[in-house]
């Protein structure tokens, strides 16, 4: 795993480069599946760039990516990279900052590597399992233990207090109205970063897919923290999920009086 | 105006530098009317030091600012400093980053000088009046002309889709779905800094006093934006108001598709 983690982190300042350089040249956009989910040609280019390197030095690996270039993955038996090259591509098209490259590596289903980039800033957030989380060369210390939801800052996003098939909009609007702040930065692995370092006591959000969270959960359990799916439950990294990731302090509130009352069954 | 803006610019970095320094120190942490209205004595601190500098300098001038370090401004005749020592107070409070310091100066009304300093990424965003508006030393171009609602990024925080005195909250969650995406900052200076910057489309926000928007609208108008009360009137400085900051492209369809027909009447 070391040897396997130092690889990601020499790619992933390569990568880095690259994009820091290209953006100043014009960028394609396309949109999948509606007019807001973007894709560039950058997204594909820097998965296309990592599934290249990994393959070459490492074939019996698999890749699980968002943009197509890596492997139809069933099962997380082996090792597997679950790799989004730009998370928060809405960020990188508007504002060409607070967006990363997010790569999770897992053994058998356990996180061992997260590493999240956050290109323009320069800062590697990393992490392997056991042997704590860094900011670039900085560890982060454990989550508070301590902490008054009524004093906490939450990220999510607006669709939360929006008619959703998960939760309960009047009960979000109650949450809004009881903690001291919510913040809304449109990269799930980078405010799964501003998390492990204790900027944000918890982060929730609808839809995201496993390279979305790989890296994150890895980062996070480092310092502390926990990510389940919003029920509770295991995140499957292998189907689309609601996720709530936050410090020991805040998860029991946030779960029994605001998610749960609220939990749609679908 | 020059030698004021020289002498602003001076005094910004220097509190900048103070605030820096004084980081790695614990805070003295109160909260003004409730539990979420933070002030430390960082905000005190820094508004006693500009209105030193500035009495010492200009004693013909008023300031105006959050702390009660400045004058009892009833009118914005002659010239005013508009000052929020610390925007953002609870980001510098959990984050230590992503506030900055906020001056506006008035001459008889009219906005002559807009300064928005975030303090941790050194980042100056400075406009003179029919000078233009700069970020550092560059300079920032007109806002776009032509851009639909639907592609756009708009700043805006979760009390717009809870109850509230101002707007409905139904157009708001469809405000939500309409646009491209949303952020939270929680700093209204640098949302206005981003608005000016092109990086957010558009900002609105609740409960604004003339320290937070003093600096941004003088930004903003330089680069084409325009700010008002969300009724569409004139932004009164010297009280309360609910904003709306924004390009001209998506600023007739925010008001007349989801903040008129859901406006509140008080």
């Amino acid at each position: 795993m070391e040897a396997i983690n130092r690889h990601a982190i020499k790619w992933i300042y390569e990568a880095g480069q690259v994009i820091r350089e290209a953006m100043s040249q014009p960028l394609t956009i396309d949109t999948k599946s509606n007019r807001n989910d973007l894709v560039t040609s950058m997204d594909r280019n820097i998965e296309q760039f990592f599934a290249e390197r990994i393959r070459a030095t490492y074939s019996d690996h698999l890749i699980y990516g968002e943009e197509g270039y890596g492997d139809e993955v069933t099962s997380l038996q082996g090792i597997v990279w679950l790799i989004d090259p730009i998370d928060g591509t809405m960020n990188f098209v508007h504002q060409k900052q607070h967006f990363c490259i997010s790569i999770g590596i897992y053994k058998d289903g356990i996180g061992e590597i997260g590493l999240i980039y956050d290109v323009v800033a320069d800062i590697l957030y990393k992490a392997m399992r056991g042997k704590g989380a860094y900011k670039n060369d900085k560890r982060l210390p454990n989550l508070t233990k301590e902490q008054a939801l009524e004093d906490s800052l939450i990220g999510m996003n607006h669709h939360w207090l929006c008619d959703n098939r998960i939760a309960d909009k009047a009960a979000m609007q109650q949450l809004v109205k009881t903690v001291r702040g919510t913040r809304t930065y449109g990269s799930a692995a980078l405010e799964f970063a501003y998390v492990s370092e204790g900027i944000l006591d918890g982060y929730m959000a609808l839809g995201l897919s496993g390279w979305d969270v790989a890296a994150g959960m890895v980062l996070v359990s480092e310092v502390g923290g926990m990510t389940t799916d919003i029920d509770g439950s295991t995140v499957d990294l292998l189907s689309k999920n609601a996720i709530l990731v936050c410090n020991s302090a805040v998860r029991t509130r946030l779960m029994e009086e605001f998610i749960k009352p609220g939990r749609k069954m679908e």
